[in-house]
């Protein structure tokens, strides 16, 4: 499995919902920024020095002897279609500033599951990133700790006693570390609650933003929860404090549902029954509109209303009905009617299939 | 067949959708008012004088050779329901204010098919109606004519050489004739030009009313059309003017319905496939909201959108969805929410068996 098979397979690991606490929980990321000693930040990289960068990296990968190391595959960007950085982008392998990038300088590593992937050269020489099913944020650490130890054996770090790692932007000084859970909460929209939660969260040191990062809005319920701070904590308390906070939430929004279904069934039932019936019938869907849709359908099936439909392929579904998923589905590049068109083939299809 | 059967059976001739141009025509009616000499009219009648009409008008029915009136059943609406007497108001074959009445003296004689309906003391003593699938004015007309020379045979009616019949109300006077078609105009309503047609229409002496008639609004697009004038017209004039506005109705409908499928195929294929998706999914639906939907799902049969559901099922559903058809179903009087969700169970089953 490669970087091709990734491209063309409709899942990777993330998606699958066979992590703890799916139901809630769509998946846990943790990355580690890391730079090398003695080059500049990527932002002040320019063709010669940020080739070098790259050389050492990949000089490193194909000199270690690490297991985990050699089953990564390496790319340039430049090697990347534009369709598919944005489609690494809409998997979250890559960040979107990384999908528009295409210097051969920049460059992405991803195991075979597509559950980790290493940029280089993003907004640090080293972006190793972890990306788990559900609510696996230990797991996902230490899968990314193999790979960074494997690594510092091989390259030398931007590392300082005092402040820990360096990093392009001060607020990843230290750790370098960032942890973050996807989490879909349907019942506390429906219920108002989400802005006091979003509040009380920000008071613990946590940012809650929408699905593809910082800067993007929170669509179809979904909220990414990440750790502010990297400074002056130990990897573990981040991890575990944005673990607490989440088991926390999921048990709030599962504690909801159960009350909704209790109190307001048949309107539950309507509403997500009314979104299925829209997605398996509409000629026409923007994503906006299919993502709550979407959404809808998740909560539906967690709580038994649509049984049949499986767990996966609704998350499939959160990354097929983006821009450049349809697109590549298409085979061409399309108008945003057109990809209307298509986004509705793509769903109705899968949804009638599982 | 018997009134019973009527009942119990979900459609009756008019809803067959056999009838021509009954794309956009649902339905033809003409009714004949008709009174007997020497009574009052019925708002005047009490007990007495009541129960003497009905027996002139029944032993008239029972001493008849006449064929036609041979097949009738008359019942007097002491031995229906409300409900029932509901149920045959939503079928067209009685009036609103024949439903809620329940004198021994009123009464209703039908044909076996339901596409004849006599009121006996509605507010005239007499009124023949005939009701047929699609555009047939001229043999609804013919019907009920034949049914009121057969009567006229037995009973003495009141009529003026000068005025013509003369009925309760003076606007009925003459002809005591209303003929009307109740007509399906979506596309008209989407390209918002209902306005303009009201008010041209009602310059040629027509009206234009909802789906129950007088008073009431025009929901799923269906109107129904209707001449104004009684007196001064002859019977023929009437039917013929109604008949050629209908079919320039019904050419504009089908030309504007062209002119979509051209010009946004998309938008309109989405439009009734959402109301599709929404009919066979939701669990809960207003008769409102049902009847818009099912106006759109209509169009859509029409225009080739969804073949596989007949035409036939979207009219018996115009009907079935109402609340008296409902309870009906439920054998059972229902609380509204009650009915909401048993609606939503027999539209899916009517239309996911179709």
């Amino acid at each position: 499995m490669s970087i091709a098979d990734i491209l063309d397979r409709k899942d990777v690991s993330w998606m699958d919902g066979s992590g703890p606490d799916s139901d809630i929980v769509i998946s846990s990321r943790v990355r580690l920024a890391r730079n090398l000693y003695k080059f500049p930040f990527p932002h002040l990289l320019n063709d010669t020095t940020g080739a070098e960068v790259m050389q050492q990296i990949s000089q490193a990968v194909n000199r270690s002897k690490d297991k985990v190391i050699k089953g990564l595959e390496l790319v340039t960007l430049d090697t990347l279609s534009a369709l598919d950085r944005k489609i690494l982008m809409e998997k979250h392998l890559i960040s979107p500033e990384h999908a528009i990038a295409s210097e051969p300088y920049r460059g992405l590593m991803v195991d075979k599951k597509g559950s980790l992937a290493v940029m280089i050269n993003e907004e640090d020489h080293l972006r190793i990133q972890c990306l788990l099913s559900g609510l696996q944020l230990n797991q996902a650490y230490k899968y990314a700790q193999t790979v960074d130890d494997a690594l510092e054996k091989l390259l030398d770090y931007a590392f300082s006693e005092k402040m820990g790692y360096l990093t392009a932007c001060p607020t990843n000084v230290g750790t370098g570390m960032r942890a973050s859970v996807m989490l879909h909460l349907p019942a506390m929209a429906l219920a108002n609650q989400i802005s006091s939660v979003v509040q009380s969260i920000t008071q613990v040191g946590l940012t809650v933003r929408g699905m593809y990062g910082e800067g993007t809005e929170a669509e179809g319920n979904l909220y990414q929860l990440s750790n502010q701070v990297t400074l002056g904590q130990t990897e573990e308390d981040i991890i575990n404090n944005l673990w607490v906070i989440t088991v926390q939430l999921a048990t709030q929004e599962r504690n909801l549902r159960e009350r909704l279904q209790k109190e307001i069934k048949y309107q539950i039932e309507d509403k997500v029954m009314r979104s299925y019936g829209l997605l398996t019938n509409a000629r026409l869907l923007t994503s906006a509109e299919a993502l709550s849709l979407l959404s809808d359908v998740r909560m539906g099936i967690e709580m038994g209303i649509l049984s049949p439909v499986k767990r996966e392929v609704l998350n499939q579904l959160i990354v097929a009905i983006n821009p450049s998923h349809v697109q590549k589905a298409a085979g061409r590049e399309l108008e945003p009617r057109e990809r209307d068109i298509k986004r509705a083939e793509i769903i109705k299809e899968k949804l009638l299939a599982s």
